[in-house]
């Protein structure tokens, strides 16, 4: 069960958006595994996509596709990643599109695909078929907690997040879902992410605000520094709240789309594959951003640092070991601190004075706390946010394909 | 166990150095844990050590000795690694120097320190004192085995890698020892490592020959991807087999000389932390080493390929995603070919024709294999060396302190 765990929140509708899910038989039994949402007319659609050279068949294609129109249709399925297909894959994808374009009369290049699951494996791509009337019957606004259950792989809980924000007087709703557990280090997008709001914004605001919001939520997560062939973010605008059309200035909407996306990477972290505690790994002093991410993330994915919290040990010498190995050259150790929560537990390149192991060992015990570094090199900041490695990752991972 | 473990092979002693041994109780009862080299004089000495930021003291103190005079002695132990200790560890690692040079009537500088074990705990000073006796009692120049023992943590099995050479009708001697199993991602020098030869050669032309051989050997494995605080390699050449100086050109000591390196440095992963596998993965056809390199550590440090390899899972997926994932921004993945062994099993972004999961089970079901990537891009190539991820891993990790 993911860390913190409290159920799902409820996922406001979004006027615009419908959202329709069907048990198709994809990979298993009557399990929840297609998914498709359809985009009221001048709806504005913006997206990140993974950054790994083997882009998945259905990136590929969502991404030629979004370049020429805005689309009306997503279609998701889990089981098959549909990525490392060659042609076969590109193909299955394009079939998929064609499928939903049939069924509602609408262009093939109008509906973007998106596949999660087992990387190597044909897409089914009839039984996809064959679940579209049933998914498309249900379609319904308020079907958001049934598409976060419909996207999920090897997650343990459906992940989503959705608030209101007022512009002017007047009320917005921004509602978002994700999936991911495992093959988690998103480079510029995340696994699956879907988000919808029914402010007017062009694609371009939508566009410069996503990216800026993915930059500081998803693309600050790690599980195991995997980054997956198959992330993708996308956000829908429909306009469908009337008002103003908003530009990518306005800092309500840019604040509610950051919050909608660190809700939603942190639920991914909590659901980390085997994972028993979300950490918080957070850098200050650096002397630029960079540095503080490059520290943050060899300590987050340093696996002596990830097993020595799994088993609640607060074992600082392989943070500051991490720490060393970050690659700042001109690093001057002495000055950096450490800290658990507020606990300092290391400075001047030791020990801290007054140290406590049952104090730091308090901290580590808990399912939630945060890793500090004061690096004492200048004003900068970042933090990501990662979970623990237990013997249940190398079950989940050695089991996966069997 | 180690992987293809077959016992500990002969290591002929090196003329000109003499090895002692001692039980001090340093950290367990009972254990082989303080080991002495004296060098006779006129041997030189060539080391390289860890990048890490956090140098642990010993290794501060003796990057310090060794930059003003040839050593007489290496004093280790084994328990802590008196890293992450401040002022007070610099002072320890002192005063364990300054024992030995009282003792054998040399001077402070002339006692080159190393440490192992666990970070951020007292050296006891005083047990290395009282067992300096003992260990000095026993000095003998065929304890190279005895040694080998002495330097280990939570390696399984002791590690030694022993070569005749000769250079124009005479015959040398090259020995050497290794510790090491997690923390393993050595950054110009490895875990601890001590080697000897008979040769005569000046600092300057081993330093030269001991930087190749450690760039690509000790440089070339991965365990976790933690770089070590305590990492040192050290080659002493006694020349008491006489002879003319060898020069930094001469082939016959440098292809020894790697030799040994290799061989040490592919113990150490074989004994690596829970491994249940040896793999190579050797990456070819790159434009530049560097590339195929960080290609060979996307692979070698993925915890989604490791634990796959650790259940025998040929899951061409994730390595293909590794593969993607290594920063090669204008990779054409169509060109990119995956084998396990010499079976093809991916090439033009998917599976390879005729590809057998059968076949491929049976080569990742071995306890040696090799994973070959050909990335299409030029004739550049590098290996690295690595085990698998399995429960043991985070077993070992999650105790280690307690």
């Amino acid at each position: 069960m993911a860390v913190g765990w409290t159920g799902l929140p409820r996922l406001a509708p979004v006027a615009g958006i419908r959202i329709g899910t069907a048990k198709a038989h994809i990979k298993k039994p009557d399990r929840r595994d297609l998914v498709v949402f359809e985009l009221a007319e001048g709806s504005v659609c913006a997206a990140t996509f993974t950054r790994n050279r083997f882009r998945a068949a259905p990136v590929q294609v969502a991404q030629r596709h979004l370049a020429g129109r805005e689309p009306r249709y997503l279609l998701i399925n889990t089981g098959y990643a549909n990525a490392g297909m060659g042609e076969q894959g590109l193909r299955d994808a394009a079939a998929s599109c064609a499928a939903v374009a049939e069924l509602r009369g609408c262009r093939d290049d109008e509906v973007l695909p998106f596949s999660t699951g087992v990387i190597g494996e044909p897409l089914p791509v009839g039984r996809i078929r064959a679940g579209l009337p049933q998914a498309f019957e249900a379609l319904a606004e308020d079907a958001w907690a049934l598409a976060a259950e419909g996207i999920m792989t090897t997650d343990t809980v459906p992940k989503g997040s959705s608030r209101r924000f007022q512009v002017d007087g007047r009320s917005y709703t921004i509602t978002g879902i994700s999936k991911g557990a495992g093959m988690i280090k998103p480079n510029m997008a995340t696994m699956l992410a879907f988000i919808g709001t029914d402010a007017r914004v062009s694609r371009e605001a939508l566009q410069s605000m996503l990216s800026e919001a993915v930059r500081l939520s998803f693309n600050r997560i790690t599980v195991d520094g995997d980054t997956s062939t198959n992330d993708a973010c996308v956000v829908v605008a429909t306009g469908a709240a009337g008002g103003p059309e908003l530009g990518a200035d306005c800092a309500e909407l840019a604040a509610a789309l950051r919050g909608v996306c660190e809700e939603l990477a942190q639920a991914i972290v909590r659901d980390g594959e085997g994972a028993t505690r979300f950490i918080t790994v957070d850098v200050q002093e650096g002397a630029d951003e960079g540095e503080c991410e490059r520290v943050a993330y060899a300590i987050a994915e340093s696996p002596l640092v990830k097993t020595a919290l799994f088993a609640g040990d607060p074992n600082w010498g392989r943070i500051l070991a991490a720490v060393g190995r970050a690659g700042i050259d001109d690093l001057d150790v002495d000055g950096v601190r450490l800290y658990l929560d507020d606990l300092c537990i290391a400075e001047r390149g030791g020990r801290a004075a007054g140290y406590s192991e049952e104090a730091a060992a308090a901290v580590v015990g808990k399912p939630e706390f945060a890793v500090r570094v004061r690096l004492g090199r200048g004003s900068a900041r970042a933090s990501v946010w990662t979970c623990d490695l237990s013997y249940d990752y190398v079950r989940i991972n050695a089991d996966y394909r069997s």
